[in-house]
């Protein structure tokens, strides 16, 4: 991508943890391995105390524009302590008498502690003041806000987060008798977004062909000319979510990432940085159960909902149907304060008719009730999630046909209904109604939170196979007759 | 390591499932690149239809005994079909008149399906009777059990991975009144199994050193000769957990792997690898909580005990002492049917006294009453895991100052105790007691699997902070009071 501005200091000390680096790390050419990546690599002998080779090393790095540079810089680790080229300065602080010895090495008064020498303070409070680039910079701004107001607006509106005014008015709207699976939503909506706000970039780990996280028209990254809001990634989620992570803390980008479900594995750290530092990181994940089909186990989420659920700070969704889907993202831009992963269908679900059932608005408060039964109490309650709460209300249906009344809660976010207050959460989940079962594609572990004591839950707590989504679905017993089953037995 | 015997092939067709490669991969040249880590790098030319080539590179590769090899074969992805050379053959299976035309390309009968040609029978049939080797093999190793009956024994043992009937007399005891983290008594206890087993061999992410997984005496492992039992991975989770895959694959060789527990996020993927494909692999992990104390939130745990409990077929052990890390390796090496979890203390840990308190046997059911009132049904019960099962404790004393009576649950293995029966877990468990508080310095989500209805968790639901671990645990609300508050007010 020509990132000349990246530049990398490899800290060449030869010490890691548990001894010398030669332990681990016996064959590689560090400077032939970043050359073989198309990378510019320089070198410092001495980075100790040759401070005019760092000097000339970084500049001639920034110099390099079309191209990141790596500088390998020779170094001692722990440099003027006893402990220095020994990994016992790697993980423990030098002791007391080390402290001294360090000091003196570096001609500082060993009994003087937290101290700056002026000289130091001196150095560095002229640099500061050298640099009057920020004044110019605002003074530019200020100008330009002037001669530009729309522009300049645009400017501040995007570096605060914020969400154009104008946006609600060009989101789309499903109507029931359709069907699309929620990843051909997501990317009707992600486009109609990246049309308006300008921010918007991401792609793919080599799969945008299947998780259609793509903004169609709008060119691919080229990093010479800033243009272009397609970034192909490659097979490299780790690196996906790192560099993720990194466009999000910059500011002025709002970066979407994509993989499937399952191997957002591969950039779990990554997840719970951006989570543990609030950043708005959007995953677009797909393929979201068992329903994968012929891929196998290897790409089929069993644990994947819920081991999400355990990050602090991460909002999931798995949303039932397109409009919940674009009420998810409504929910997201409202709240750019940490990352979202969408937990998104392969397969086709209908668009849920709106006009018997309740508004898709439930999907701020994470769960809501989707259907109640007409003049009866309920008997009993069915949650669901994403794909799952078509087999709720199917065996809603079914149930009805049998006399037994049940109110269906769509819950696309465990999170956000966390976040409600009691009195909204027993409304949706009354305390007396203690017939309740859950149904969801994944495993059962965690949904005693919402069933209670005496709730049932049916999802899947082993790995998958190989088959038609449809025909996993039913052998795992994701189907409306085994709801109906359990609320008979109710 | 020289692993002569790893061979790579590169099957560089130049397209992905986005299209043609270029998108995300334009600068790199693979063959310095793999130059550059020591490999030997051999390449093919066509690899569609020079099979002498293929034969040779094999040949070369297998010649080579001292390093890795890559072979670089250019291919077209499709080849013979009308897709061929695009990325539309990459994930889609290809039509019936697409079929047609292959296999008149390759001048096949296309009105024959699944059929494999006598000529290529004959061909594999032949091959097959021609390895005498296996024969030989079995015949030799006849011989062998006659001259060697045990050297030949204990080869059958390591390779049906049953474990020495003289391991049990060799296994310390641990004596009430001392303290030890669970990292150190895991550090004696892995260093006698390995000195029983030699099939033992393993190593740590670089930091042996702070999680103590070493084997002392048993040497560095060399690939040339094959001796050395300590494997020095490098900061290289990933790489480490796949390792460790491969050799528990092979056979003949129980591999353990290390780090802090917060890092096995990186290697996720492969740790759900080797559940679902039943390998036993022995994750050794440690700073197990907050209680790492200084090196921050980026090093203290908090989802990751509840999202190893997620994933199906793997067993999480959070030993509460050394007794009880003792008992856990032994029900690990009773089932070795599985990849093993062990998250252990940094922080020393008082070993129980099993004279007053129940005996550690109880890790074999996955949880067991640690201590009950005496003369009283108790009023409460507390379940703890790990470090926790000592607060509980100091709880539970304090609590009888009050004359509040409560049970002690500890409970190592979430997984194990949901294997056990109905009856024991009501027993452990019983139903009528509703007042439950289960402590553990992680998330709660999850934990009203156990505490029901009536019950309170006390957990840590937000990332850490950098500060001595003892602090952080009191300033975190995991501490006895807690519990007290809690039961008091049940």
């Amino acid at each position: 991508l020509k990132l000349g501005k990246l530049i990398y200091l490899f800290d060449s000390n030869e010490i890691s943890l548990d001894g010398p680096t030669t332990l681990a790390f016996s064959t590689e050419d560090v400077k032939k391995r970043y050359e073989s990546y198309g990378w510019q690599v320089l070198h410092i002998d001495d980075g100790n105390t040759d401070f005019e080779s760092i000097d000339k090393a970084i500049t001639d790095a920034k110099a390099e524009k079309t191209k990141p540079s790596i500088i390998i810089v020779k170094t001692s680790i722990g440099y003027g302590s006893p402990k220095s080229d020994s990994s016992a300065c790697h993980g423990s602080p030098l002791g007391v008498e080390e402290t001294k010895a360090t000091k003196e090495f570096f001609k500082f008064d060993p009994n003087l502690h937290f101290h700056i020498p002026d000289e130091s303070q001196n150095h560095f409070a002229n640099i500061i003041s050298s640099k009057t680039d920020i004044v110019n910079w605002d003074n530019k701004f200020e100008q330009y806000q002037k001669t530009h107001p729309d522009n300049a607006s645009e400017w501040n509106r995007i570096w605060s987060r914020k969400v154009p005014g104008t946006l609600k008015n060009s989101l789309p709207e499903y109507n029931a008798g359709e069907s699309t699976g929620t990843r051909h939503a997501c990317k009707k909506i992600l486009n109609v977004l990246a049309g308006e706000m300008p921010e918007i970039i991401g792609g793919a780990a080599d799969v945008a062909m299947s998780t259609l996280a793509q903004l169609d028209g709008l060119g691919t990254f080229d990093g010479t000319t800033g243009s272009g809001r397609n970034i192909y990634f490659g097979v490299r989620e780790h690196a996906m979510g790192a560099i993720a992570n990194g466009m999000a803390y910059h500011g002025g980008l709002l970066p979407f990432v994509s993989t499937y479900f399952t191997f957002t594995d591969y950039m779990r750290p990554s997840i719970r940085l951006a989570a543990m530092c609030k950043l708005p990181v959007f995953y677009i994940t797909t393929h979201d159960s068992i329903a994968v089909g012929e891929d196998g186990p290897t790409h089929q989420p069993i644990e994947h909902l819920m081991s999400y659920r355990t990050i602090p700070g991460l909002t999931l969704f798995r949303p039932a149907d397109a409009t919940e889907t674009l009420e998810a993202w409504k929910w997201a831009l409202d709240n750019l304060t940490g990352p979202i992963i969408f937990a998104l269908t392969r397969q086709k679900l209908p668009i849920l008719d709106r006009k018997i059932l309740a508004s898709a608005d439930g999907v701020h408060k994470g769960a809501y009730i989707l259907s109640d039964p007409k003049n009866h109490k309920p008997d009993a309650i069915i949650i669901a999630t994403g794909s799952e709460v078509h087999v709720a209300l199917e065996a809603q249906t079914l149930l009805k046909t049998k006399n037994i009344h049940t109110r269906v809660v769509s819950m696309p976010s465990w999170e956000i209904f966390q976040m409600q207050d009691q009195s909204y959460r027993d409304t949706v989940l009354p305390p007396k109604i203690k017939n309740r079962v859950s149904i969801e594609a994944g495993i059962t572990m965690g949904w005693e939170k919402w069933i209670g004591d005496n709730g049932k839950s049916i999802g899947i707590n082993t790995y998958g196979k190989s088959a038609p989504g449809d025909v996993m679905m039913e052998k795992y017993g994701i189907t409306a007759e085994a709801v109906v089953g359990i609320v008979e037995e109710f």
